[in-house]
């Protein structure tokens, strides 16, 4: 395979855009898309009439092809054109699709991008459950009880704490307030997230990703193309994805196998392991996911993810840097946007572009992302991405 | 890129699942889907255990990750799911990105398919349009109006009759009454064709697709794997999608410039043309489709589509069998499910398995599969697939 660099990343600041007084003015999926992929070319210096082929990250909430209505706007015709969905991992699964085609030389250069629109607006459908997950509902095991449950057994099994949680939500929306690109940019103390609304125990309402709008685009190109327009590509050394793993016969439910299993992978083929790793955009929808993720990613040994969040080891100044963009808890989580945007912070990062909030001499990031419901406690899809300069 | 084999193809009846009393046994995307892998994996004699990624094509009806749900109940897990939307071309993406990652070595056997529920269920979502698209309606120019629009020029620069419209519908509606797999199955008269209700001169009522329900898998192989399992492979020679093109500058609205750049770029690749093709399953949603199909693709000169199919030589015993199946005006068209069905047809006749319907001697078959609004009067997405034995 060839080696792939991004050259181009951009993003909207993520939020509501329905028009409400109180918050952004009314954009709907395409407007949002096309603002984020102009961004991207831009950054990336690249003419859309070098596009060899896009793809997107679209929910049921754009319901057909956002990928030819928001390229027919940016002058864009006659290349392939996909459109993905993976639930959360949505755009990231673009990602992947256009990470292989490029490194396998089927294309030079490529756009990709996901648009989300989750308030109410003019536009788009809403998500609903599938038949077959409708029981899930009925007994109340919607997404925040699957990370409770989780963290209950976690709670149990190595004596992690409801404080421990807490911090992870204090500590990305503290990074928030940093990135202009996130839906809330304040200070949350740990009092205001331990105390806020219990919505399932131990997860209260500030440790739950808040719903939203946004769009991220990303540039791809072969190494021979990156020269010609950076002297500051961000290569891509791997990428992988893994659907959900059975694992009752492993007994451990405080594990993502799916994510075990995508990280080993993932090491083996960049030759690279946690240790390398300066900063992390991990899927923390829910406080528990990012603490068991230190683990799951080998960031720390099992049942250690509460000592590593406390000892500020996932905060700057630690061993990595975890979610500096305010993660999902406070960048925001617009569904098919998510994926494309941590990869946008990594190179944003990487290329030492972020302000404040730059993790400093950051050489190397890893993305990781979940999406759904697969078997048991496990994701739809488990996605990692691996990037370095 | 490595030779890539359709090793296993399989369905379900297309028609409408929904339990009314003249109609199929309710039956939800799920089981549909499931129903249509289990058959293709049969067929391939594979095991669900040696699947290494599955691909799925769904749309807003089946809302979220259909590729897991299905995957799930055929006892996958752990390995890369995608699911694509493409409107009409819904799983026709699915099996070109599926058919790059066997080609270029990411995987050694995938499973693709597509599920598609359109009558009303407890199941699903619904299809809406996107908010850029809504003039389009209120200004009446739906899909029918679309390819009425285009007949209607093509009678005024070539003198296409309405006659000649109405037999492909009357053709394909005799093929369809070979096929159980059909949502029709019964021939019509060229005065029922052409008396039924005008829905958009010319195009009647009998000359439009039907909405349905249905779904459609295959399994693909490398050609060292796909030795293991069958002495009858069918061979991948080429595989091509292009957005639609802008092309108000060239002036011909008879044409679909995507089609006609999609089959150049299949012929250079796979180093055949229209005279190698024994069959092709066609895109004839409505019948002017088909009849300017024969000249976008090289079948006959342009202008000559109405000559084409009048002498009969898109039937049997003419130069190409066009849509033996009975095509999306007969077989049915199912969204999701429609692009890999064509290729099942295909493999099923290659492999000379489709009994009264069989298209004697078939070496040689091309799929061709628009789908959605793209630029101008092009589809958002046209794609080819040309597979031989």
């Amino acid at each position: 395979m060839r080696e792939v660099s991004v050259i181009g990343a951009g993003m909207v600041k993520f939020g509501k855009y329905d028009g409400r007084p109180d918050h952004l003015a009314y954009k709907n999926h395409e407007e949002l898309g096309v603002e984020a992929c102009k961004v991207a070319l831009k950054h990336a210096g690249v003419n859309h009439r070098k596009i060899e082929a896009a793809y997107a990250g679209q929910t049921a909430t754009a319901q057909i092809q956002l990928c030819q209505r928001v390229t027919v706007t940016l002058g864009i015709s006659g290349i392939p054109m996909y459109n993905h969905e993976n639930a959360c991992a949505t755009s990231f699964a673009a990602f992947r699709h256009a990470y292989l085609d490029v490194a396998n030389g089927v294309h030079d250069i490529v756009l990709v991008f996901g648009a989300e629109k989750m308030s109410m607006g003019r536009s788009g459908g809403a998500i609903v459950l599938p038949e077959g997950a409708m029981f899930l509902q009925d007994i109340g095991l919607i997404m925040p009880a699957f990370f409770a449950l989780l963290a209950r057994r976690h709670m149990e099994e190595y004596g992690t704490t409801r404080e421990q949680f807490a911090m992870v939500s204090v500590k990305n929306h503290k990074h928030s307030t940093m990135n202009p690109y996130a839906q809330y940019q304040q200070e949350l103390t740990f009092e205001e997230v331990l105390n806020s609304r219990m919505v399932c125990d131990p997860i209260t309402l500030l440790q739950c990703c808040p719903t939203g709008d946004g769009a991220a685009a990303v540039v791809l190109a072969s190494a021979a193309v990156a020269r010609q327009y950076t002297a500051k590509p961000v290569r891509v050394l791997g990428c992988t994805v893994h659907g959900g793993e059975y694992k009752a016969s492993k007994g451990d439910f405080t594990a993502i196998a799916s994510c075990v299993n995508a990280a080993k992978e993932l090491y083996e083929i960049t030759g690279t392991g946690p240790e390398d790793v300066d900063l992390c955009e991990q899927h923390d929808c829910f406080t528990p996911h990012e603490l068991v993720t230190y683990e799951d990613l080998g960031f720390c040994e099992k049942g250690e993810g509460g000592r590593f969040v406390e000892e500020g080891l996932s905060d700057f100044g630690g061993k990595c840097v975890f979610n500096p963009s305010g993660g999902l808890q406070s960048k925001g989580h617009p569904i098919a946007a998510t994926g494309v945007a941590q990869i946008v912070e990594l190179i944003w990062q990487l290329r030492g572009e972020c302000g404040a909030r730059q993790v400093e001499g950051a050489k190397v990031g890893l993305a990781h992302n979940g999406g759904g419901i697969g078997p048991e406690f496990e994701p739809g899809l488990l996605s990692l991405a691996m990037v370095a300069v």
